[in-house]
């Protein structure tokens, strides 16, 4: 990749991640409704910090942090970076002010860009750059489903933007077949890629077939109307406990009487035929089970990824997030980016209407905890064959 | 009061309240921290409620509400009056914003005083009217006690505005007898007061002594030093159980080795001659029994307020908050304002360095649970004689 | 008081709360269904531990205690007394066993009797007798309702015991009425009383009256069915919110229909005509309020209670529970008998069917949270005159 | 299997069971000190209802339970078997007391021989009849552990019998390699297996070794000298989280300066050549990762079972509890047996000081979440190659 190309993507992403702030009030930047979410003027900074602290003040010899105290605040989880401030108190922090954040931000953007056009980048330095975009690019995400989130609390009615939510796409319901033998997932190559993906191995699948399509609301609508929130064979122990204790009856963000959806864009009637989204891997796999199917195994999806038509929803797998054998983390603090994440989570393979173009592959491994539904999720079956 | 007078109070005390305002940017305005405090967004929004709701809908025959929505956000515990919002969830309310709500401000501000000025006040309005006022200027105290817990979690140093934590004040220490009798207590006059002061009526007190002076910070550190806080025979079996699942060894905003206080000002020393403030009920009590002391009831503290030097904090008693014989609360909604939180608190007298001008008088029953520290209150010594 | 009275008096008291066990099998004996409940054999032990520890310690040269650990494990909440065991940890003790302990019981019954045969008793080693006699009476009452409490729990049916929890007694409903003036309230004499009883002192009351009776299930079913537990205005904040969490809609022990209460001596239709039993003070409040009434306060039901018809149920003041004018606690390390409790706490007059015989006296002041519901409380109704 | 083997089997377990519990004093019998662990008599109970209910209730047909309300005290969590108690609360029933429960025990353990020498067992009979065999087996784990659980709260030393937790096992260790390649895994024969371990089928492993031995007891100390449990890069985040907020720094049941070890034989000094034991996922994890080393995968475990020696330590894998590739859960309600708890989980292998002789097999799948260790599990080495 060119120093142009790789200035450009940079530039892009980082205008990017501005724009998805571009229509919040400072008021909506700074909540924090639950530890999973994070304040969205948190993201502004976050994304900002891992530049400053991974490649200025790694790279660039007589660089001057720009607020000593940012690089408490805006660690999120790195051990080995130093102080940081405890996830559950990021909504805790008015100040630095959103507009404090934007200087920041701006500020280390020039940093950047100054470093890369004075002289070339060494191997090193052009990961973490590369890193650093990807990394901004999740922010990205997690900022279209953190505002969607914090919005949502609001009794006041307020669209922000159109990400294409109630867009109709699922309607035909395929089937593809792959039969038994090895087979080679993980990614092999030298372009960007996260660690969790490698190495590239061989597995063994059994038969099975992999619909084509995403489920549509339509579907699970029928699920919920045969009762499926209260058949507790459908589900797995701790999932009917979850749905019980929580008083889930529907897919998040569904009004309780299943007529409307809430949106980025304000209210709407449910899309039928548009794919079930906001949904819990427990209810996920609940419903899969209920019409005579399972989920794909992260295996499986991969090896079918190719035939898929997708449906902009991330699909949950009947995976753990777990190591690849012979797996490696990145040496050095960048290394407590996955490898630290992979227990009690499952995995998600493809996209969502919410990730950056560009920004995953087939080898990709998204993960949450199995309860977690405010992310653009959605439901593939599989079956044995 | 004419009406002039009532005009210009209405109109000083809203303008105080944005006043206190005024230095906050809107990420400050709308952070909960615990239940105890309000966003400040939500402060300037319901004392604006109050008047819109018991003035305007109720005198105002063909008044419009400004958003049917706010009628529901801004209700803060009135079951009598419609829906509203939980108070654990006034911080998860990014909408409306502060300018929003300003516009609120000053959209009932100016329909009060057309309405004032159009025709003569019945008395039931000007009582509400009054109330409102009143009402609002409890929430002026309570503005600068919320903002100073929501600036302090703030890594980043900013000071606002200097209410006069630090000044001195309290250095002598002289005290008053009073002999055993019949005394009157309670407020018997017709000026505004509020419906826990009255009845008057008559108490019985036996001989008892009282400190002019409240107890300094210099004192408060001589019974840190001595393990106050180690010491479990001081202590309420409920607050030495507190202080140690808190992890508490000093008054709030302290820095654990007593060195500094953090104020609405900034982070200063420790003024040596000031006040001690930020106390729960448990360390005032704890503090008296170390000094050989006892805290005063309300009664005797009222029998000799005129004689007490005033340090500007809230004075811990150790009356229990309950009605006052004959009590009745007031008709209609309203009558929620006082009476049903007459249960598991305790009552501070006096007035604080956060308390309006002229809000205050020696009737007055301000009241907290007994664990809660950050009001402006401290300590007053009484004795038995 | 003659020794003898004393040894006959101390005997009885020990065989009485032997009595109370007799009944138990030894899984019975070891449950704690809350942190308020403490298991059986807990209180076998306490109470004998009382008499090791305050006065065969204390008194008796030459004595060695059964066993040390049994000093710590049956320490209740003597901060001065050593080691104890966190009182939400009572129930996870299997050992000693009832066996151990009664062997316990009777091993400190023996020493006491003999200390006291063999010389003549001080005063002090008099009063701490008759103080663990009363100490021991206290959790006699204990024993019932906690013994109530962990049977209730079991879906077979066992009963134990007919303390007369469902006899009639409470039909007529007169009032007698007390002019305002200077009264005297408190314990002034010698014979044994409770530190929290003293001094006696004057009090100034308002006129007042009172029922001689209390109020009955049936009266209490109308409240129901009136739609009392779904009326905020009768309620105090708290107590709303209370009932409102906890789903309570009848008074404990209650089928939630109405038809049915659980006894100590089995599952019995509601005895509409006995006092109503095992409210919360935010309940007996409501109640009052709903019946245009209210609760008196101990110092007018002191005043009132030679005239009054006793239910045998605990009543409920409106009296917070806080120290006397002039209250010292005890000296030494049973001085932590009472004073610290003095804070969060509602005081209670006259005694119950669980009662001792001869355990109380009109100066005697029971004390729970207000939301406690497990004892054999009841209401009785005063009101302004 | 011949129907002497079977009964002689079935009475020779339902003995065992009893045998455990022979030591043990009812107030042993009934505490829950936490939601993971269950009451003795509980176990003894439900394992007993187990044959009531799938076995008597479904073949026999004029069977009259014999009480039927224990057919809802005794479900542990079958949906599909009508009313249950919840988990949480079996530490609530003190009745039925043990010794009901051991005639409930006789009676059904007479009620299965007279059916099963009545006439021959159908194939289903035979499974239920198996099932339950093994069932009751588990529970015998269980009842170690729980009662080991339950004697460490208490203060007085009792020491029940000896399990060899102290003796010496574990000193040298080798390793054994293994090639890449396809290899066969889970159950595929007809005798007695859970319906977790299959179908038996094909994986692609790639070269490992693992170790012959688990770790012992001394070298975790050095794990701990070596400042392990203060080293968050060795830890996944949520067990860093975890240790921390637990306040966990050794095993369970040593003493904090790990000097001594708290065993059902007593209290120890710690036996630094046996296998290491009472460990969560996190600290096996965390150790290996120390030791520079993995934990193996539950197939590469199973591959190599034949050849390891086993330290009677049940050995945490790497690997999540899933489904095996076509698993199908057993028809009719004991499908709630495994299936329902794939989810949060992860796999052990091996077995236990306090497994059943003849209980386990090499294809066997144990599971725990990663935070439990109360069973006596430990720790076996593996790496890439």
């Amino acid at each position: 990749m060119s120093i142009n190309t790789i200035i450009n993507q940079f530039s892009a992403t980082r205008k990017q991640t501005e724009q998805i702030c571009a229509f919040l009030k400072p008021e909506d930047s700074v909540l924090q409704p639950s530890e999973d979410v994070s304040p969205p003027k948190w993201h502004l900074a976050h994304s900002t910090w891992f530049f400053e602290y991974f490649f200025l003040i790694q790279f660039c010899k007589d660089y001057q942090p720009f607020n000593h105290i940012y690089l408490t605040l805006f660690n999120s989880y790195y051990e080995g970076a130093g102080e940081k401030v405890n996830r559950n108190m990021r909504g805790f922090l008015s100040r630095p002010t959103i507009d404090d954040i934007l200087e920041y931000r701006y500020y280390i953007t020039q940093k950047v860009c100054d470093y890369i056009q004075k002289k070339p980048l060494s191997d090193k330095a052009k990961f973490v750059l590369l890193l650093g975009i990807n990394h901004e690019q999740q922010h990205q995400e997690l900022l279209h489903s953190d505002i969607k989130q914090i919005m949502s609390f609001n009794l006041i009615e307020t669209p922000l933007y159109n990400l294409g939510e109630t867009d109709e796409i699922t309607t035909t319901n395929d089937w593809i077949t792959f039969d038994e033998g090895i087979y080679i997932i993980g990614h092999g190559g030298n372009d960007f890629h996260f660690d969790n993906e490698a190495p590239q191995h061989k597995i063994y699948l059994h038969p099975f077939e992999i619909a084509t399509n995403l489920v549509s609301n339509r579907a699970y609508l029928e699920f919920i109307q045969d009762k499926g929130y209260q058949t507790p064979s459908l589900w797995h122990q701790e999932g009917y406990h979850w749905i019980k204790s929580e008083h889930i009856t529907t897919p998040m963000y569904w009004r309780e009487d299943c007529s409307k959806i809430f949106t980025l864009n304000g209210t709407k009637d449910i899309p039928l035929d548009a794919p079930v989204t906001h949904l819990s891997f427990y209810e996920a796999s609940a419903f899969a089970l209920w019409a005579g199917k399972r989920l794909p195994s992260e295996s499986e999806w991969e090896v079918a990824a190719s035939k898929l038509h997708y449906g902009l929803r991330w699909e949950w797998t009947n995976s753990a997030y777990l190591p690849y054998p012979g797996y490696k983390p990145w040496k050095g603090i960048v290394g407590e980016y996955n490898g630290k994440f992979m227990i009690n989570q499952m995995v998600l393979r493809g996209h969502s209407i919410a990730t950056a173009i560009g920004h995953t592959r087939p080898t990709y491994r998204n993960f949450f905890h199995p309860h977690l539904r405010w992310q653009f999720n959605g439901i593939r079956l599989a079956n044995d064959k």
